[in-house]
């Protein structure tokens, strides 16, 4: 059976010297925190993660959830976690003290959630719904609507949703059928069909508040007939408390490959109880704000999974004695060498250790950035950090679920014959990490967001705002001669990523269709050069803590070679990318529908 | 739920063209067959692995084998299938006349394989296995092995199985434990546990007859002890019939990932009866025989599985209708066009296509050169066509499954959220493919054959024999003006995997773990560049065909827009795995075990 640990000592690295926080004194997030916070906090959430969270996680894919009536009841276990979860104070981490949060930073938040992932993705999903649909309503919600659900929502007693999907729509909400009538009490009567809602209905919280799509009825047709609205599972009495039972049920539990343990629920809207947020015909608008928080949640997913799935091969390829090492046997006295000496193991490792700790670094200096655009009182500032939101969070859900479900596959592959059985318990992981590629957008879609739109967003700054940061740093480490050899790489990549870039505009300025030619390999190709910078900058920051005697000196070199193993052997992925990319997309188009055999 | 249809006409077209069978006037397993007689045949055996095995395929992955006592039962419907399977003859589809065979060539029992495993993966491991193990009698057993066992294995009457790996071995069989000890009589009496055994326990053949790797009790350590000795579920008396029941049980089913309805037994033997085959002490050699046809065979598991989630994919990607053409409506009458207009579904589609058509023309290709190795009467072509099959296996075994691997994911992307369903039938796919890229050596495995026994095998003839074809098709390339936009992208691939083989092979020299550190991509290098070779080929096969009207203009276009689409848009890989390649293996081997946190 799978263990896990979670990474305090590489996050701890990551607040204290990677993120330069000095940098931001007037960011309120960072007010009465310190590196010290930081790390009790960090332990507390790994030995929860550890300790309750990850013994649940595969007797809870074996049993899944069970659907009776209504009632969907979770995995055994489930409930308690989930009540010392919110007993602990971690719904409200990171969500603002006004309604009872205790208003840390995001980066704080986004280590909670790899270690939630990493533990348990299918429980995860609960408390990740219900934040999506916290934010939704404080960003968005009226100031009844916030003093009303905002409360419950911070201490856990009540969880959220968002229900987009229909039948016969995912990607393309414009087709969305539920509909929405105003009644003359200022209320709306919700009907409709929602698949594949997650934590849609449990038996973890008292009351489920969704957050659901619909159109109004003389609304125009496509997404900008779509309102939002807040249809909870119980409506409240005069006085805020739980009252009647609403008119919305689960009326089915999907079977799926992986996440069991999360409830994916078929619902049913029959005059339902919604109130609007916002304007009608906003819907699709106020939904995106939750889909952008919940798009780097799922890229976190990938990279959970990854860092779990990487230690129990770490774990398996020390252990497991099999063949002698290459250039002779280095534990003559046993009957063979440890796996880890093979050099192709270590290339399964190196690259999950390369992607997890890149992957983690570029998160949480994301997540940095999410609290400057919110909260810091310059605008400036607000608006730069903004535009590396906005660029970072296609690349981040799809490179991170890509190289999760890759990783995850390399853990299997680490394990050999073991790792393709139930009970040894890494598959769970490959088959957790594959949906993370499809929901919140599909790849793809992310893939077309970058191209499609961020490319061409507030006339480059959002572009640029990634490239200008690589400048930057290429200048710091132009006195270091030791940074040299990282830099050079970052260097060649961002004028690769930067010619391609150009390229790639002037396509789809004379064909629209070269933006879906080129978009899964440009986010790919802009990932690793985002990785790149990441390492360039780790290796900055653990030279500087290693000086300053924060991190031991093994730990400071583990992470230059894995800077070095980034840049010499993931990196070079990007010159076949780039030929790719540049072909065009005019083999892509050539066969009619039908020689498609 | 998945449907199926065999590919008929894309076989028939690499028989009849892209084989040139004509040049081969001499072999005896092209004689007396024709066109139209593996038209008939292909048909047929189409016709049976779409009406007979595809519809067992989810039902048999839900139920699983079941293990009761020591008895297995195979899903629904198994028994019956495999009862039609031996009444039609196709058990001795390619085996020698001599003892019942029907001496087909051995394309056409790849065209099969394909078919089976694209249709129902789990069943087809029965036979399968059978396969191997008449292999490996007939070529090595005595003539009174032969006559005793063969004839019932060709009637399909009696299945056979390998049993090689133990709890504590798996890659390295030198720690094999399983013991054999030389009675009076002859026999040997066989005492141990095997692991991981396909088939090794089931309710489709009235015997089983396993070939199981031992140790005689004075042999030496390591692989030079180990003998193979052929141990029969039940004994026989002196008329050939089933005997006693012999010391060999099932003792577990493993529960996995996939190939559900595969039954993966735990065998003990408990002073079982076997006869030794071959030598005392060459028993892995003899077993290797074994195992590189059923490498070639895992290979054609990754092509099959392949094939049939691509073309669910494609009727998904036909069928669904979601968003818009990036360049305008294509139906405007509809609520949405089919996602078969989006680039990036067309990217997933073709990269399948290119990779199925193209791995296909090179299995056909390299069953014909194992006719040629195995019957030619010329011993120069014999050992041409040896080299070829030898360089060809441990490619063909892990690039189509790697591809087997990724195309299956592929095809649950195109479905987007319905692919992760498990009703839909498309994620079985992806579970049943991770296991070719483990089983019958790691995929890792594969590529330290290449790179430590291949390269340097036959004083690096084995390697020319694949360049030497390379030089051939390009001569014949040059006089066509419509090739040489192929002709030159392969032309530029073999001289890149020519560079990197010479700064391989020259490393290794110096230090033995940069073999390993550069295998799997050079496997992956080395694939790509045959891949450009099969379809140069596939090109001017399918010019001359539409000259002489043997293919539709569409099919013969439709070939060509493919071939041009991996020339532009997959053959590039290699630029960065030459990259990575040539980095060397230092950063590979810098961690301490310890450091890998």
């Amino acid at each position: 059976m799978p263990s896990y640990t979670g990474p305090v000592e590489d996050f701890q690295f990551l607040f204290d010297d990677f993120l330069d926080l000095d940098a931001w004194p007037d960011l309120p997030s960072l007010q009465g925190v310190d590196s010290d916070i930081f790390g009790a906090v960090l332990s507390e959430a790994a030995r929860f993660c550890e300790s309750v969270l990850q013994p649940l996680n595969a007797p809870g894919d074996e049993t899944g959830c069970q659907l009776a009536g209504d009632r969907v009841t979770t995995p055994s276990g489930f409930r308690e976690a989930y009540r010392t979860y919110t007993e602990n104070g971690w719904p409200g981490l990171t969500t603002s003290p006004e309604f009872g949060g205790q208003g840390m930073p995001h980066f704080m938040g986004i280590a909670l959630s790899e270690m939630i992932t990493a533990a348990n993705t299918s429980w995860g999903m609960y408390p990740a719904l219900a934040h999506g649909a916290w934010e939704l309503i404080h960003q968005h919600g009226s100031e009844q609507q916030k003093q009303t659900w905002l409360p419950k929502m911070v201490s856990g007693e009540w969880t959220g949703t968002m229900n987009l999907t229909e039948p016969h729509c995912g990607t393309d909400l414009g087709l969305v059928r539920t509909r929405a009538e105003r009644s003359d009490d200022g209320r709306y009567r919700i009907s409709g069909s929602k698949i594949w809602i997650s934590a849609g209905e449990h038996d973890l919280a008292d009351n489920i508040v969704h957050l659901v799509l619909a159109r109004t009825p003389d609304a125009p047709e496509g997404t900008k007939g779509l309102s939002l609205f807040i249809v909870p599972k119980f409506l409240l009495d005069e006085n805020g408390e739980l009252g009647e039972r609403n008119g919305v049920r689960c009326a089915g539990l999907d079977h799926k490959m992986g996440i069991r343990a999360s409830a994916t629920c078929e619902m049913v809207y029959e005059q339902a109880v919604g109130d609007l947020i916002g304007e009608e015909g906003k819907g699709l608008n106020l939904m995106f704000t939750m889909m952008n928080g919940a798009r780097l949640g799922t890229g976190i997913q990938g990279l959970g999974l990854a860092s779990v799935a990487y230690q129990n091969a770490v774990t398996f390829a020390r252990e497991r004695l099999q063949g002698r090492s290459l250039d002779g046997a280095k534990h003559p006295d046993k009957p063979a060498d440890p796996i880890i000496v093979h050099p192709d193991v270590r290339r399964m490792l190196m690259t999950s250790k390369a992607f997890i700790e890149g992957a983690r670094a570029l998160a949480v200096y994301t997540a940095l950035q999410l609290d400057i655009e919110h909260h810091h009182p310059d605008a400036e500032r607000r608006e730069q950090a903004g535009h590396w939101v906005a660029l970072m969070t296609p690349i981040i859900k799809a490179y991170f679920t890509d190289m999760g479900f890759e990783v995850t596959s390399l853990a299997m592959q680490v394990h050999g014959g073991a790792g393709y059985i139930v009970d040894t318990g890494v598959e769970q992981y490959l088959r957790d990490a594959r949906i993370s590629m499809i929901y919140e957008g599909t790849n793809g879609i992310q893939a077309l967001d970058l191209v499609g739109r961020k490319l061409v967003a507030a006339n480059g700054d959002t572009v640029r705002s990634f490239f200008d940061r690589c400048q930057t740093l290429l200048e710091e480490c132009a006195d270091e001669p030791e940074m040299t050899e990282f830099s050079q790489a970052l260097a060649e990549a961002v004028e690769r990523l930067k010619r391609t870039t150009a390229a790639v505009y002037a396509a789809m300025a004379s064909n629209p269709l070269e933006a879906g030619a080129a978009s899964t390999g440009y986010l790919r190709l802009f990932a690793l050069t985002a990785m790149a910078w990441a390492w360039t900058g780790q290796v900055q920051a653990v030279r500087r803590a290693r000086s300053a005697g924060r991190v031991s000196h093994s730990f400071a070199q583990a992470k230059i070679e894995t800077a070095r193993y980034f840049m010499q052997r993931m990196l070079p992925e990007s010159l076949g990318l780039v030929d790719c990319i540049l072909a065009g997309g005019s083999t892509l188009m050539a066969l009619d529908a039908d020689d498609f055999r």
